[in-house]
């Protein structure tokens, strides 16, 4: 019998194609985005729902108005201009949001075990930023193990792709054929991907890198 | 250079008591509650606010609504009607409500950060109860780890009456002179304690342990 499993899928290009691969190796109960007041959510969560509506999965977008509310983040529609610098640049620490994997998580799991799945599947992945501390490995261990520690039916979170790099990514997407034009990454929230920010041009190498022709329409 | 801290505080005996333990102890930066469709939210949270100001502090109520719109707990208004019993009988696990700590704790944790605490407090006591697996031992220590790996200021989590039973605690607001008469108990939130659910129960027994006079006006 296949897990029954929560996939958390925020509209970006890893955890869209999460979503696939948890749909070919799970029985995905839902999917749940995030509305937490980022610049880009209004691009990234049709992509969410429109995925799951055509793997045909019940979608839950839940809303943390607190994060844009408190939180101080250039990530944020309140924070300051997202700065246009390669990821691993120091100006991008301003995109942290405090915590916010750790939030994401949490209220994954309480919801995940309100809804009778077993599992939260993260598209976390060996290329994610240590300028993110809850990206590092040992948060993530440490929030599994709070995780089965804390829910009744000691919840696992599950990484699928903590071994994939994220060209890796681009290529597993291709071969289960996502339609990786639909996926979001610009954190600019912009009409189109801008090109220029951090987060653009991951993506763009990510694509050169996979040798899979890149679908999306940059504005530079 | 006292520590800046950010309290969980909820209007209930045990948060209150150690927001006034904390503000003599630490400089707390601000109260939180949370606003998450609990039955006993309308009568609890007034007592955190009348708290916070009486101590001159900054108070901030998180809206979690995504708990009360999709889980299930008898805690919940949403949910089945709380049992009369006592806390560690088996009908009390109805009113669990999944992972609420880690929640708490993750959406305190981005909180502080953001607004310049390194500590966030937590009333967690010795008779906290096993049938809530997010107030066991194990799972507080493995979220405290989360924390600090996944905040950039290595946020901790302060536990100051994890030796207090709760007649300790008790006893601990009486000598700080907190009105112990402005908390709220009962799970029901009925306009007064209805003297007789889980939470009530255990409320009188403190205070009978405690021998401190009980204030509170139960309906039996």
């Amino acid at each position: 019998m296949k897990r029954k499993v929560v996939v958390l899928v925020s509209g970006g290009l890893d955890s869209v194609c999460a979503l696939y691969d948890a749909a070919a190796n799970y029985e995905v109960i839902a999917g749940v985005s995030f509305e937490y007041g980022a610049k880009h959510n209004r691009q990234e969560l049709p992509f969410a729902s429109q995925h799951c509506q055509r793997l045909n999965l019940q979608h839950e977008i839940i809303r943390l108005d607190f994060i844009g509310q408190y939180f101080r983040s250039a990530l944020l529609e309140t924070g300051a201009a997202i700065p246009d610098t390669h990821f691993e640049a120091p100006p991008m620490k301003q995109t942290v949001v405090p915590f916010r994997n750790g939030i994401f998580l949490a209220a994954a799991a309480g919801f995940a075990e309100s809804i009778g799945a077993t599992a939260v599947v993260i598209a976390a992945h060996a290329g994610d930023h240590a300028i993110f501390p809850d990206c590092r490995p040992e948060f993530m261990d440490a929030m599994s193990r709070a995780i089965q520690f804390g829910t009744d039916t000691r919840l696992e979170i599950l990484r699928p792709f903590i071994k994939l790099t994220k060209a890796q990514i681009v290529k597993r997407g291709h071969s289960l054929n996502v339609p990786l034009e639909d996926t979001w990454t610009c954190y600019k929230g912009g009409e189109k991907h801008c090109g220029t920010c951090g987060a653009c041009v991951e993506r763009k190498e990510a694509f050169a890198s996979a040798l899979v022709p890149d679908p999306t329409a940059y504005m530079s």
